[in-house]
């Protein structure tokens, strides 16, 4: 199988996902991370350039870590617009990677709004990705798509349809996370008053207490047509 | 795996989950059907023993057809309550057949109350299933069975989280069905302004349609403490 | 009464909401189809302005079939989106029609954007569409029409509030849809992996089923101030 | 047509659908009141069979100013179960009436038990009245009545499907309102702090801005197969 | 202030609302358990009587410690049903306790039929307790208490409209919570799959997190007239 | 503390939040207002130059009268879209304001694309206003607002998480909302059918009616991490 985590900012995929797609890649599946922002507004007093340079390569050794190959589109952080350029640069992403299913941000969360653009284009998108009169560097996909929703940070609003246990998997996401040098260590606990890394945990096992494993991520499947599929693309 | 629906009257298990029962049993599973109500309002003019009588051999019948064993409680058909002895009766079911996973209605269907009554006590004794103290004919059972909610009659109301693809096992499901000849020639239709048999074959090629398959059931899982679990025990 | 139906491509109203229209125009109300995209995307091997001459070509074809008359927004296939242009343009066309109501996309639907573009602009611009210091080539309404959601593709995700009848007008629905010859045939069958005439004909059956008729369409009435209404204006 | 409106306590027909029940009285319609409960607790100081005798009067009173056919169930007021007993009750009044539709409360509401149980009891027997082998005094229905939810009081949690214009019968509303006079004059304003009266005028008008009209009721339709309906039962 | 909790079993109150109990304690609101079932059931290998002793034992203890007065209803549990006799006694210990605010569990929660059933009593009999014509030994209420629901176990299905603070009495909740010896060690572990002490930490911490505190509770509060109030009761 | 109402209109924060913004400055916490749009369409035959000007007249007279200092955002009236601009100019106003809380439209209404563009940007840029990294005239905030959404229009479609009690503001509310003399007299009742200052106060006695005071404002908490609460900061 083929997995594409589509995600706003260069943490995201490990803080939202990274236990599961650790697991998807342990198991042999083909990972993918996709990036839509470069971040370059994560620190309170390095350049723009200079933090969106070290997130790239944080986020390229965490990719590393999940076994995942990482795709960074670079758009302005915070200021991500779904205008036809960055849907057009979205398709080709995903023409590239061809994945059978893709975990994005849900579009109901009301975090940040490249969080909310990136899903609702990763969303949006999926269908015309098969589409041969639209036109992309990367040829059309084969099959759309299935796309999966990942829990909103400390899960505010989100109700999970589906859990994937990441007990086996924990390590490495939070491994991959620590990766994120420029996030975790002061500036997100300064910006949020709390411990990233310490949310995160506690988010797995909450999940975890509520389907029954040690760890684990929830999702909601999206409700979209044709995108519907019998059985579940999660691992 | 042991699987079991529990249903309010003797033609539901064929209605709503009779391809996804006939598909656990071809692959293996074991699969039980409860139906706590006798059905003996079922008919325009005979007299309420003999439809209960016929109805059960219907229901013996259709079981048959999915390789399905039998359960009937006998409760009178549309006065099923909420009480000590009905209670006891679903729990010395459940661990007679100790399932990993109960089938059952919806309670947020406002179809029937037998229905609804079935429905939310299979869902709030799955626990009681295993408590010691709790004394029945049968002995405890050793786990908490996983609960889903099936697609309500026409699919009011219904929103399903997830899809089993009964492409292989419509034909199953209909055969099964049809053994309700009680129920699927007039009586029903009558009843209803419509054919039975239509409607269910025209609801799974609509909900086979939402999750890209021929025929399909839907299923909501119960978002209930401690019966979450981590991927899916659908077929 | 005034009728205007708001789609995004080219078999939308058909697919959606043309047993309705149908009734409308049979009962003698007029009616109007406005289409916001061109639909030039909808073909694998043709270029795209001839898909979207030739889908034009269908659209007024089957506008004629339902007694409609047809508006061509003509903006770009898979790119519509929410701005100036585009809302002065839909405001324009709504003003030519002075609709009492407005059927359109449903904008909680994650089928497509053109889809919850369109139909958040209908509802969005219906208000606009009386201001007099907003000038468009036709003069303002007098007054502000109300908004109906139709259904979902194959009805994922969508409960519909109401539900209109259309066993009297369901040919004329399916005639009207096969007009759009290079749509119904290959193309969207292999897109999305199933015969659209026959899912529109059993969504149609479906709706019907919840509804105690032979086919019916259903709907949801914008909860929109001042866009609210005592009784109903569905037919 | 026939209109039966289901009501908790003898003043609840009056504060939630007088209007409705005045407008379908007005047009020639056969309208039907049923009171499950004895209201026998509505007093701060009388005897309790002294209550219920004196609202049971005022209960006719106010019927017939709304052109309606009174009848009173009796059971005790705070303590009304869903039994065989209260069912069949129901069942038998509900054959008397022979409603093609019936209003009763919102199940939805948490505002009290009588009000949850009457609105669930009335829903769950629709199909019970037309079933033979379902005995009471009265025979069996030959259709199946649609069942339409009454707002709230204060309209706490409830949004509208539908809304009733009662500009032309707020009069005969508050009139017959006025006519439970053991209600609303102290004690229901001691009770809630505030005047009924007046709460009842203000909900009409604020469900009247909603919809455009000076006075309204609102109302949500049952989601409950097979009592779909196409097209509205409401005036 | 006056509070109550209205709880299903004797460590309810501890797991779900101990450190919102123990606050108000603190700053000096007189508070209130009310425990409506005795617990039997809630050992492996004890017979009933005895669990029921030691856990009333236990819930004193923990009542003590969140400086709280324990009521003990004393129903069968796992057999609590909604009738007269279990309405009136809970009428009875809230007139009693004469409450400001009732916390108590959510009715839309779907872990056990006691907890759904003594949240939705407790929220039906409010008004009910001011009632003279509703006779219990205690005199009735002056007021009509406030309602709030109380998290579900794991917070499975809950989303909180407010939260409280409960960093400084998160240690009063854990004591109080350990006070039940014979819940907290082996029987709660075995029979759910994991430690009660740690899950209700990492609850905390995770609903801490969600509203930017070290550890919080959550609560929705109920939507019912005449239960509204402007502000808030919580502490 | 320091309150913010971002609004769409000159007179938005008169209608749907005047009170508890008076209450708010009665207390001493320094009040804020900011408009997004100029509000030029709001008036039938004069020029928009003309309308913009006197409704900043207006909405600085109104302001006064609730003790609040008004920040004029100037966008174009019905044209506001969420871009890099608007984004860049809403940040720096908050950041001028420095609230702790920011009460806004309320995204899920459909009554008007510039209330919903509004709510939404005020809520995702609620972040932003503390990041070194987005520079704007103003510095960064220290902190994080909390954001509440307001009531709707006529209160379509919304059910109100907390009330705050303005009976001893209301006289305010309607004074401020006077000073809006070119919408409050004719203008607006025509184009919606009824009088603004009627509705206004019908709605504060209906919220009043469901939270037990004579006046009241109905709010919606946003459900947005890190802008989490524990207790309220509604006065």
């Amino acid at each position: 199988m083929r997995v594409l985590a589509c995600c706003a900012h260069p943490d995201d995929a490990e803080i939202l996902v990274g236990g599961t797609l650790a697991k998807y890649s342990k198991r042999g599946d083909e990972v993918f991370i996709a990036i839509t922002t470069n971040g370059e507004v994560g620190h309170p007093t390095w350049p723009k350039e200079e933090v969106a340079r070290v997130r790239q390569e944080e986020a390229e050794k965490a990719a590393a870590r999940l076994g995942a190959q990482l795709f960074w589109l670079g758009f302005r952080d915070e200021f991500l617009f779904d205008n036809e350029e960055t849907r057009l640069a979205l398709i080709n992403v995903i023409r590239k990677c061809r994945p059978d299913v893709i975990l994005t941000h849900w579009p109901g969360d009301l975090y940040n709004p490249d969080h909310t653009v990136t899903g609702q284009m990763a969303n949006d998108v999926a269908i015309m990705t098969t589409v041969p009169n639209i036109v992309t560097e990367a040829p059309p996909c084969e099959k759309i798509p299935v796309v999966y929703f990942m829990d909103s940070l400390a899960g505010v609003g989100f109700v999970p349809d589906e859990y994937v246990d990441i007990s086996d998997s924990l390590d490495m996401k939070m491994q991959a996370l620590h990766e994120h040098h420029s996030q975790v260590n002061d500036w997100l606990s300064d910006q949020y008053g709390g411990s990233i890394m310490e949310m995160v945990e506690v988010s797995a096992k909450y999940r975890g207490f509520q389907c029954g494993v040690r760890y684990a991520e929830g999702f909601i499947r999206a409700k979209a047509w044709p995108r519907g599929v019998a059985g579940t693309l999660l691992p």
